[in-house]
């Protein structure tokens, strides 16, 4: 049986030489299987190899069955974004320490590799944000996030005041760092920092988790992943507030700016190993000791 | 148009003589309007007019087409447990203090209930968990609960360890005073103490929040409310461990039990007034400030 | 007996109209005694007097004998910063809105002051802060602090990562959005919000509280406030952080920069009313319900 | 120059057979040096040797110049409260897992061991606290705590209430799983689980923290350890409450009695190796990882 993956698009850590030689043994044995490879730019420079076809990462996910991402959870949520408009799916190699979405480590690499492109794999969908700023009733500018959108204070140092509502429905008005916006994948990265619960991967939810809130009963809350979330400010006073998706700044945000977050048209695939346990990567990541104690 | 409720059950608060005039005006503002009514045994005692009709609470609701609990979201659990099995819908008075559940004032009772009782009302399904104790493979007890199911340590100082797996897959072994399970409905209860985040009541998922664990990167995890969540002990010593459905104590619960929770069968439903709103609620019950400020 | 106070100096609130009536009666009150008075330059403007004397707010504490700030706790920050070097004693009071600094009530304004003036209050001693930003060795600049001392990510959406010590000994290092230096008048502000305890305002004592800290299991430390708490940043790229004290920025702290922080040499003096209670403020302030329950 | 310490007292971890080769190891190299030993009843009977001199541990304190614990901080917890009246220092050495107390491993015990009985060494203090139950204004039972007293809900599923005053003036009421006071020491151990602050083990300070408070906005609350604590329950209907210390059970405290918590008369004294370093620890335990990042 053909491997359902003809083609396949690999993207590396950003201005890391030390991922070389896994690019490099990536590159090899998937042209000796028979596949086409095609990489990002930068990666391409990184593979000992001659002949290596590179594309920006952008264009990448329309002409590849697969895609993998070499790196961190960072790089695989760029590659996760720039996939985001695509159904190319996603598989996540981690360079020695186990990220929440790159769950083959490089010692296992080529077994479980010869696995996937075997076609024995899980798939996971996973839904992305996308938030909308609306100036004066027109849309100003659109960007998708993976794990989370932040309405962050920025340039003052004083707490910001955000007004919330979802479905049109006031929630609350809040004094605070700022809020977090986060999916069930973001739900385990920097919402968790700011105290927010973890959400089960395939929970079809949203998590707002508030940043060091003024008042002290201000709480994470779980929504509907099918909610709409309007955020304002309530400030009369010009600030200046920052919003980011995936640590990535949106420019320019104003006083009189709504931000509309909802859930991104259409989700990412991630491909994960057969045994692949979510579990199990929670424990290893929150350094949770104690195995299990069978009778 | 006649009213969908022609037969109403009225449960008051026990053991509160203070409800003795709400439940009088609200026993007589439904005759005149050509209900029947029945009472709880209780709450008929306090209720100052003649051939008031009372019964046991765990048969009221197969004998009504509507149930109304008068009390704080104590009596309304109680109603909710009594009426899990049943499609009898649920209302909530309170007695001058806004609950979770009880969202019609005594100031505007017979108003909201003219309206309710014409039809014009939202309806919410919530919905229940169900315990059961599993000795030797054998169910040994079941219980329902609106709110949470606790594993608490019991008539011992130190912590207990427990074991938790989710649809057969092993999630973390605790050492902790207790873990909670939650509804969307508890989530605002206990497990807002324990510092577990808020669901949102129509939210299909459940929380389990640990209780002063020991691990302190143990946190709030939210699931799918279709999950099976099993619960066993994994002290070898012999120890005291109590289960606890809405602060009802489970009898009996041994080292070598296994606790299984899902979600109940049959969810609740309860009546709203039309204008019934969830955020409007917690800024109240959780002393949010700072209404809208309208641009 | 003449007053202990003879020449006394008024701080209001910066920019709040609002404030004109207070300050005037607090004006005519203490002509009225015989008392010389003196305004900052800003709050000369709103009183409804001829002849009032004013001057720049630095130069206020070395002409009184005491210092009278109108406002919010924050006017009374910015009156202590001023005597920070000085012995008068400051005292506060508030709009309407009870504060953890402005305790007298403008409804109590004058019987409470007369009472003060006349001899009859507590004193209580608030060491404040002092951040000394070291570069190659030499003090770039010094900041004093009521409240707290921040380190802040800034201008850059990532998380931070800083390397603390205290009295000479590594503590940790730390990947969070910040670390807060605070005192125990400042344990009630900003650090609760983070998440950090209260400390009793005349303990001898700092706390340390991380912003979001990517490790969960870092935790507020409270420290002695003979320590000497040097923080710098640990990562080899360039970043811009922020230092503020009380929400006043120092300009211009590099990526090799030290942060000093020791407590100030001199504390500010607080006068109170004599019945002054903290635990009073703190669970008006905190919202904690429940009044004695006497037996 | 001759030791300090002649007469030396071994505690060892109770009902662990696998602490039988450590004990034995080092009751020889004490014999061998010239020192006396003598150790508690339990412990003799694990030490491979003839004529091991043993009594109860209680009389331990006050037959010897040092007292070793060896386990884990459990076991170094029943050694301090049995030290508590004496001024014999305690030293403690772990079983191969370090803990706050307990900070020699097996594998250097023998060096460490000499440096410390040949005099080299540091001392540190540490207070512990002492809980009376007053019942109509008579003491009936007095217990000492090294980590913590601990007030909590018992045979109840229900929360209590409390009441709590310092220096006999009222703190606050609260309905909670409980409340912890913590020492220092205590600071890392249950107290942390409950979400309380780090206090550094020199600091002259108490921490009282709720147990999953009803009101989200009760804190840790850190007071100097001067202080006297007052704990009574505001319930007025018969509950059963619970005092620990350090997991101990005081018996029979009932709803009326008086709960009155002090620092004890005299500190234990804790002898470590002169390299000790609180913060190393901390890291160590606490799972901190990250070194120090030197420039």
């Amino acid at each position: 049986m053909p491997s359902p993956f003809q083609r396949i698009g690999i993207i590396g850590k950003f201005g890391d030489p030390g991922i070389a030689a896994t690019l490099s043994e990536l590159y090899r044995f998937l042209l000796q299987r028979g596949h086409s490879v095609v990489t990002d730019s930068r990666s391409a420079e990184l593979i000992e190899a001659e002949g290596v076809v590179a594309m920006h990462i952008n264009r990448l996910p329309e002409c590849c069955d697969l895609l993998i991402a070499v790196g961190g959870d960072g790089t695989f949520l760029t590659a996760a974004r720039a996939a985001a408009d695509f159904d190319t799916p996603l598989l996540g190699v981690n360079l020695g320490r186990l990220g929440f979405l790159v769950d083959i480590s490089p010692d296992q690499l080529l077994s479980r590799l010869a696995q996937i492109l075997d076609g024995r794999y899980q798939t996971e969908q996973r839904h992305l944000l996308q938030a909308a700023i609306i100036r004066d009733g027109e849309l100003i500018h659109r960007q998708t996030a993976v794990n989370e959108v932040v309405v962050h204070r920025w340039v003052t140092p004083s707490m910001i005041e955000i007004v919330t509502s979802i479905d049109g429905v006031f929630l609350n008005t809040q004094r605070s760092d700022g809020l977090i916006v986060a999916t069930p994948t973001g739900s385990t990265a920097y919402a968790l920092s700011a105290g927010g619960p973890i959400l089960h991967p395939t929970l079809n939810a949203l998590v707002l988790v508030p940043l060091n809130p003024h008042m002290l009963s201000n709480r994470s809350i779980v929504i509907d992943d099918k909610a709409t979330i309007e955020i304002r400010f309530s400030q009369t006073k010009q600030i200046n507030a920052l919003v980011t998706c995936d640590h990535l700044e949106i420019p320019d945000v104003r006083i009189n700016d709504t931000i509309v977050i909802r859930k991104a048209d259409k989700p990412i695939n991630i491909l994960h190993p057969e045994d692949h346990d979510f579990f199990h990567i929670l424990r290893s990541k929150l350094n949770w000791s104690g195995g299990y104690s069978a009778k």
